[in-house]
Formats: structure tokens, C-alpha cells, sequence
């Protein structure tokens, strides 16, 4: 793992966690390397085994590597802001939910479960030195006719995934900062309570 | 990670991913090990460091460790059927969404982030050779009152966490033969396309 640009990207945690959980960000800029196809199927395949309300599994990934013309669908289906980073990243992944359970009803638990994969996903990438930016800009009506997304399903993200490393200086003046700023979160006690709501 | 009752459980991976993944399972049985107050915070720590939309972190966690009053609120709120066997959890974890951005809009992506979340947590668990069960079968509207969950908050699930390793003969006869049965998932074909909706 490249670690030149993000030792100011470490999270500053209280409690002792994984190296791939800790050492994660979301980057704007990505190396030059490649992805092989073993390492594309090497992430679904650690998304793919997510646990899932009732095993219905209800993520769907439509992908695309650099070169291509299924990357450059997905890269246009980015607003225009995303699109100026992300054209960087060596593999552009669309994630996509099914809405309804076997039985036809509302599957509230199915972007749950999407996430679930998608953090599988994403520490078994840094586990690859590879680095995501998970974005919810991208014009999802558009992708929903250009990739033929069947009625019941939904685009809810676009993903870029590329090797850390990238040139921040590559990118816009007003996106190099964050590059390198801190990552921050609210405390733990915002968030968790013992039996009650946090406050 | 205690492998006694396990190994038929790993994931047959037709591509090599992380041993936290390929091993991971939702048993209904736990070993009598207790979780102490450390290991809870290790996996909320886990969980916050996750990635979300505009980092708004709309995740919120209530938790009761075994043999206090919190416990059996949050198992009390299960339907009948996870009851009989969640209790043998050391420790319980309701996971909570808040529902809307701050400009007060419906944050469309906030069930997938929370599900990125326990997506770490489920990762750092299965390193410390913990377990979890995400259950959505609960009364959620119970919950609400009980723990008096403001509004533009909704529980999602309730997740038993414990040791691997417990005796799956204490179990009704009915939930046995689940603690044994290799996991299935669908084909990567069936969930990933290049450049098309996977068909």
C-alpha cells in the first residue's frame, strides 16, 4: 500500500481496530496502475458472500475498466463535478439494489444490505491497497435507460476504485485540500448509547 | 476463532479473498464468552469510520450487554422466533438510521451507509473471532417507544453478536440443521455485468 499521501488520512481512533478499516479514505486521485480482471472479481467475490435479509441478496454491480466502452457509459453517468476526478480511476463500479422481496413487497432491508456488500467491498480493496470513492452524484434516471436497469431495480451509486498514490496536484486547486486534510467522525458517544438513544 | 462447528461454513471462493469474509457466518448459537466493554468499543469504532454521503454518518446504535437491563429490552423487542435463540448473545446492537439530510431532504443513501457500517463491524467482529446475526424481525414501532427513538430516526435491525463456537444441540430441533449448512450465494454472473445489467 502506498502510504505517501495518506499518513494524515490514518483515523485517529480511540479503540484498536483493523489496518483496513483505520488506514481507508476516499481519494480524488488515484495511481497510474492498472486493475487486473482477477482483482475486479476478487472484490465481488467479497462483496458477493455479505450477509442479506432472508439470503435474497439484492445487489446488483455493473462494472467497467479504463479503455473501455462500458467505463466510459459509467463515467458519463456522473455529474460533472465527479466526472473531473474520477476519470482518474481504473475501474468505475455502478451499484445497483433490487427493490422488492420474492414476494412482490417493498424490501425495506435492501440498500441495507447493498451496503453491507459494499463494505465487504471496500475492505477487502484495501486489503488490495486499492482505494474507493463511493458517489452519490450521478444522473441515475439516465443510467437507469442507457444500462437497461429492469423495473424493480435502482442505481444508488458510482463507485471509483483505483490504486492510492494519485498526484493531488493533478486535480483542481479546490479539490487538492482534501486530499490531505484529516478525516474527521463524530464521537462514539453521538453515536452509540448502552440502552438508550444517544444524544 | 474457535473452527469446531465452522469449517463447513466457509465460503467455497472461486477467487481468494479475505479470511474475515470467506469465514464470516450468522450462527444462532454462541459460546458462554462474554464481550467486555473494550471489544464493544472496538466494533463501534470500527463501524463509525465508515464511508457516507457527505459523510453526514447517519448511523445510530443502541447496545446491551448479557445480564442487564438494556439486554432484555432490545431482546424483548424480537419477534418470538428470534427470541428463543438470540438470548444465548452476550451482547445485542440495535442498529438505528437517521432518515434525512441536513437541508431536512430524505437522504436516499442513509440505509446503504448504515449498511457500510456494519459492514466494518461485521469485518472487526469476525477478526476477534466474534459472530453476528442481523435480524430484521423485530417490533420496530415497540423499539421506538421503548427507547424512545426521536422522530426522522428508524431501527433497522437488531444484530446478536458472540464467540462462534456455541453447541448447536441447545437449540430448538428445527434451527439445528442451519448451523451446519454450507452458505449459498448466487453466481457472479447472476450479480455482476461488464458494461451490461447482469442478467
Amino acid at each position: 500500500m502506498d502510504h505517501a499521501t495518506t499518513d494524515q488520512k490514518i483515523a485517529q481512533t480511540e479503540y484498536d481496530i483493523m489496518p483496513q478499516i483505520a488506514e481507508r479514505w476516499s481519494p480524488r486521485t488515484f495511481s497510474d496502475r492498472v486493475i487486473d480482471q482477477e482483482t475486479v472479481h476478487r472484490l465481488f467475490e467479497a462483496a458477493r458472500w455479505a450477509a442479506s435479509s432472508r439470503n435474497y441478496q439484492p445487489w446488483r454491480f455493473i462494472y467497467g475498466l479504463k479503455g473501455t466502452e462500458a467505463y466510459d457509459r459509467i463515467l458519463n453517468s456522473l455529474v460533472p463535478f465527479n466526472r473531473q476526478w474520477a476519470e482518474s480511476a481504473p475501474l468505475l463500479v455502478m451499484t445497483i439494489v433490487k427493490e422488492q422481496m420474492d414476494n412482490g413487497k417493498d424490501n425495506y432491508h435492501a440498500l441495507h444490505d447493498l451496503g453491507l456488500a459494499m463494505g465487504n467491498f471496500s475492505v477487502q480493496a484495501q486489503d488490495l491497497g486499492l482505494a474507493l470513492h463511493h458517489m452519490a452524484g450521478f444522473d441515475w434516471k439516465g443510467a437507469h435507460e442507457a444500462f437497461d436497469i429492469p423495473e424493480g431495480y435502482h442505481a444508488v451509486t458510482v463507485v471509483a476504485v483505483g490504486h492510492y498514490g494519485g498526484d493531488p496536484e493533478t486535480l483542481p486547486e479546490d479539490l487538492q485540500k482534501g486530499e490531505t486534510t484529516p478525516r474527521q467522525r463524530k464521537p462514539i458517544d453521538e453515536i452509540v448509547g448502552e440502552g438508550t438513544f444517544p444524544q
